[in-house]
C-alpha cells in the first residue's frame, strides 16, 4: 500500500474508534454462548475492482468498514481473505447474531454499499450455536481436556457436512458413543487447532457447519484424517465440497492488501 | 432511505390503494382452499442494478408495485427477502392462482417491467394445494391438534422435497402410517412454526415443495430435526438442494429495502 | 401490445400466409407418422432484449416469423412460452422433420436472425417417432381404448427420461408386461392429457422424451402420479431434470408476447 | 452467402490450395494408424459474433482458415457443425496428431486468431489410437465382417465412456468374451455406421471416446440401443453427458454457414 | 512472436536475473523434501486478453514475470500451458512453499498485477508432501527401483483423487498391502514417468494430488490403466473430474505463447 493510502486508513482507522466507541455487541457472549445463529458468507469480487486505481479503492473500502463498524452493537463480524487458497471466492465474512435477521440486514447493507457493488455471492451457510449435545455423557477426564483452550490463526478452514438418514435414525445412545470415539481421535489436535461447531439442519443444505483456526496445517490435516478413521464418519454424506481455506484478517489487514 | 423517497412510495401507496380498492382477488381462499397452484420464483437482482441512484430505483420499483396490483384480481402475491440469507437468489416471489397460466401473466409482466429488467430468473417451483390425504385416517385427537392456529414470520422457509422410487410403490395405509408418525413427530412445533403443503410431482423436479413461517428459528430447526428422524424421511431422495432462506415483507416494505 | 404494434403484425400476418401460401409441408404427416425426428430447442432471452424499444422489438421479432416460414416447407414447427414457468429458459421451439439437417438449417438460420442474437440455448432434445413397440401385444380393448382422441393445450410439458441398465437387458415380454401396467394407470387420463413419444437414445443423453399437452394441470399431475406407482418407474434412472413447463402459443401470440 | 462472399472464398480457396500443395501430413495414416492421438475440442461461438457484419465475418473467418491450413502439414483437422444439435457448442474440431503437443500448437492458434477471439472452450476430450485389443481372439468370420467398408457422414456423433471399477479389475479374457458380444449386436449396423474408437483413460475424465459418423440417424440408434442391451453396457459408470451431435462440414462449408 | 517482443523479453530476462541473483529460495529443497505445501491454480484467460495488441499483452506479462521473481525467495514456482489440452482452464501455476499463505501472498500479487486482471481462478488444489506412508514396509528391491530416476516433460497431468470412507477404516498392514501391489503395477513405468503425490484431505475437496510428468503419453497411459486394475483402485471415489493436462513451460516461453 502506498504511504498516502496508509495515512488514509490510519485517520479512518482512529475516527471510527472513536465513533464507534461503547456500542460494541459483547463479543466474547456472541462467540461463546450457545443460541447464537452463524452465518458464513462467502463473495468473490468481480474483475472489474482489480481495474480501479488505488484512490478509488480505498474510498470504497471504507464504506465496507463503515457497514461493519455501524453493525457491530448487534453482530461480531470477522473478515477472512480467501484468494488463492479457495477456488471461487475471494472473501469470506463470518456474522454472530442472536437474530438472523441482524445478519441479513449487515450483509443487506454490505452489499448495498459502494464496496458491496463488486461482491457476488457465492455460498452462504447458516448454523445455529448449541450446549454440547453428547459430551455430558463423556469420562471426567474427556471432558476435562476439552476445557484447555486451543491456538488460534492465521489460517482458518469452513467446512459443512451434511449426515446420511441412517445418522439420524440412530438412538442416542449409539450416536453418544460414536461421537466419543470421534472426540478421543481428536483430542491430540485439540491444543493446537481450534474447532467451532454449528448446527444447520433446514437453515441450509447441511447438518453442520465446522469451523476450524490453525496456526499448524499440518495438525489440522492430522486431525481430519484422525476423524475419517473413525465409524461416525461413515454417516457423512457429504463433507465439505466446498471447503473454504482462507487467512483471517483483521477488518484494517483486510482492506490494505484488497487497496493494493 | 432518504425522507424524499419515503414520501414518493407513501403518495403511491396511496394511489395504488385507492386505484385497486375492489379488485382484490379472494386472497384468504386462495391461501387455504385446496385445488390452488402456488409458484414459488426466486430471483437475482443483477449487479448492475446496485450501480443506479436512488431516484431511478425508485421509479423501477414502483412498475413493480404497479405488477403486482394489476394482477391482484386474479392472484395472492407476496415478496420476501433473500439477500444475505440464500446462496444466489435476492428476491423470492410467491403466487396462488387458481391457473397456472394466470401466475405465467404476473410473471411475464414482471420480467417485462422496468424493474424485471434486473431481475434474473434462478428457480421457479410449482404445486397444488390439495386436501390433506392422510389424515381422514388420523385419530381424532391428533386431528384436533392439528386445528389449532400456528405463528407466522418474519422467517419463511422453502424446501423442496423428491422421494424415492420405494415411497411410490407402497400401500396407501404404510404410507399412512408412516404420515402419522411423521405428524407426531411434527406436532410439539404446530404452535411456533407454520407449514404449507404442495403437491409438485410432474410440475417441476420435486414432488413436494414445504412452505414453513416462524418467528423461533431453532424451533424450526427442531422441527426438521424430528423429521430427519421418522421412517418416512428415508424416502426423501432429495431434500432441499436448494433450501430458500428469507424473510416476509410487505411489497412497500421490500421497495424500501431495494430502494436503498 | 400498443395500436401500432398489432397493425404491423397484422400487416406480417396477411404478407406472410400470402407468399407462403402452398408451400408448406404435410403438418399433419410429421406430427403423426413414425419415423419423423423432433428437435426441442429451449432458450433463454438475454436480458438485453428486455432493454429495446417496443419498435426495435418488433422489427426483429418480424425475423423470428419470417425464419419459421421459410421452413415451413419441411418442417413442423411450434413455439411455446417457459417464461414463468420454467426455471432457465423462455422459448421453447419443437421442429418436426424427416431428416435431422433440416432442424439444424433452421435452427442456424434463427439464431443467425436479428432476433436470434438475443437467444442462447439452454437445452437441446431430439427423439425419434416410432411405431408403437409393445401396444400389439396389449388387449383388444386397451387398443381401442388408445384410439380415442386426446384434448389439448394451452399447457405443454416436456419430461426426459433415461432408464437403467436393468431396463435394457430385461427381455422384450418382460418389458410388455410392464408397459401394459403402466398404460393401465395412464388410462384414466387418455381423454384431458395428450401424450406424445419421442426414442432419443444416442441423440442426447436420455432414452426417451415425453411430450405431454392439457388444459387440466391436475388431471396431468394425477397421471404422473399414476405412472410413479407402476413397476416400470423404478428402472427410471433420470426422470426430467430438467421438466419443462410452458404454455401453447401461435407464432403471432409469442411474438405479441415478446413485443410488449 | 452473398455473391462477393462467394468470390473472396473462392479466392482464398485457390491461393491456400497454392500454397500448401506438398505440405499435408499423411491424412490417410493419422486416420488409419494405431498410436495417434486424437483431440476433440467443442466451442460455443461467443454472442458477439452474430452482431458482427458478413465482410467483418469472412475477414475473420479467414484467419480460421489460414490457422488450419498452416497446420496441415502435421495434423488432420475436421470441423464439424453442432449448432442446433448439441447444446451448449457450436463448432467441434477433430484433430488427429502423431503428438499432442501438436494439437495444443494448433488449438493455441487457433484461439490467438481473430475469429478464435469469438471462441469459448466448452469441452476437450483426448484419446489415443491403439491396435484393437481383443479383435484377436474373435472368430475368423467376425473379423472379416469387421473388415467391410462402412458408410460415413453427414452426421457425425461422439460419446465419451467411463466404465466401473468391475470392469477394469476382469481378467482379460472376461472382457474379451463381452468385447464379443459387443461386436455382434454392432455387426448389423457395421455397413450403415461408421465408429472409431480412442483410448482416453488418464487423458480426460473418461475411458473411451466414441465416434459416429453416418446418413442413417435410425441406425444409429439401432446401434446404441442394441450396445445397450449386452452385458458389456453394465459396466458404464457414464455414457455420455455430454453427447456431442453434429454435422460433417469441409472448412469451406462451415465458413459459408459462420458467414451468413 | 515479433523481432521486437523478442527484444523486449530478452532484455527483461537478463534484467530479472541480476535483480533476483541470490535471492532464489532453494528450489531443490522445495521440490522433494517433505513437509512442503504444493499449491496448483489453474486460470481461464478472459477472452478480453486476446483483442488487446501485442505490446500491450508484452507490458502486462512483464509484471507476470515480476510477481513470480518477487516470490522467488520463498515460493519455487512453475507454469504450465493448459489452452487446447485442458476444457475450462488456459495456465496452471504450481507453488512450493513451507507456509500456505506465502503461496497465498503470491497468488494475491498475482491476481492484482496488470496481468491477473484478466485470470479468473478455475480450480485450486493444495497438498502436502511426506515421507512415503508405505515404503518402509515394502521389500528391498522394490525401494531400490523406486530410487533410480525419472525422466521429466513436456507434458504435465494433475489427477486429483478422493478414497471411500472404507479405504480409511482400513488397517494400516491392509493399505499397505494394497499400496504394494499398486506400486507393482506402476513401477514398469517409472523411469519414463515421474510422479509426486501431495495428501491435501481438509485442505480441499480431495485426498490426494497426483502430479506426472512425461515426454511419453501412451506410457503415462499405460501407468493409469494398470493402476485402475488394482484393488487400491476400487476405493477412490473420486478419480480426476478434473484432471489437468498441459504442457511445462519456462516462465519465457509462457510469456511468449501469450504475448503472440
Amino acid at each position: 500500500m502506498s504511504r498516502t493510502a496508509s495515512v488514509i486508513c490510519c485517520a479512518l482507522a482512529v475516527w471510527f474508534s472513536l465513533v464507534s466507541a461503547g456500542f460494541a455487541a459483547d463479543r466474547e457472549k456472541l462467540l461463546t454462548d450457545p443460541g447464537v445463529y452463524g452465518t458464513f458468507a462467502a463473495f468473490r469480487i468481480d474483475p472489474d475492482w482489480r481495474k480501479l486505481e488505488t484512490p478509488a479503492r480505498i474510498a470504497q473500502l471504507t464504506t465496507l468498514k463503515a457497514v461493519i463498524e455501524q453493525h457491530r452493537e448487534k453482530l461480531a463480524i470477522e473478515p477472512y481473505l480467501l484468494t488463492g487458497l479457495s477456488e471461487h471466492a475471494d472473501v469470506l465474512v463470518r456474522a454472530h447474531a442472536t437474530e438472523l435477521k441482524d445478519s441479513q440486514q449487515f450483509l443487506v447493507d454490505l452489499q448495498n454499499s459502494a464496496f458491496g457493488k463488486y461482491l457476488t455471492s457465492v455460498a452462504v451457510f447458516h448454523g445455529l450455536t448449541k450446549k454440547a449435545n453428547y459430551v455430558p455423557a463423556f469420562p471426567d477426564q474427556m471432558k476435562n481436556d476439552l476445557k484447555a483452550p486451543s491456538e488460534s490463526g492465521p489460517y482458518a478452514i469452513v467446512i459443512p457436512i451434511r449426515k446420511d438418514a441412517d445418522w439420524w435414525a440412530l438412538p442416542q445412545d449409539k450416536r453418544t458413543g460414536m461421537m466419543q470415539e470421534h472426540t478421543e481421535a481428536a483430542l491430540p489436535y485439540h491444543k493446537t487447532v481450534k474447532r467451532k461447531l454449528y448446527h444447520s439442519t433446514g437453515l441450509d443444505d447441511f447438518d453442520f457447519i465446522t469451523y476450524f483456526e490453525t496456526a499448524k496445517l499440518d495438525d489440522f490435516q492430522g486431525l481430519i484424517l484422525s476423524l475419517q478413521k473413525v465409524k461416525e464418519a461413515r454417516h457423512n454424506r457429504r463433507f465439505g465440497n466446498p471447503i473454504f481455506v482462507g487467512t483471517t484478517k483483521s477488518v484494517d489487514q483486510l482492506i490494505e492488501t484488497l487497496a493494493q
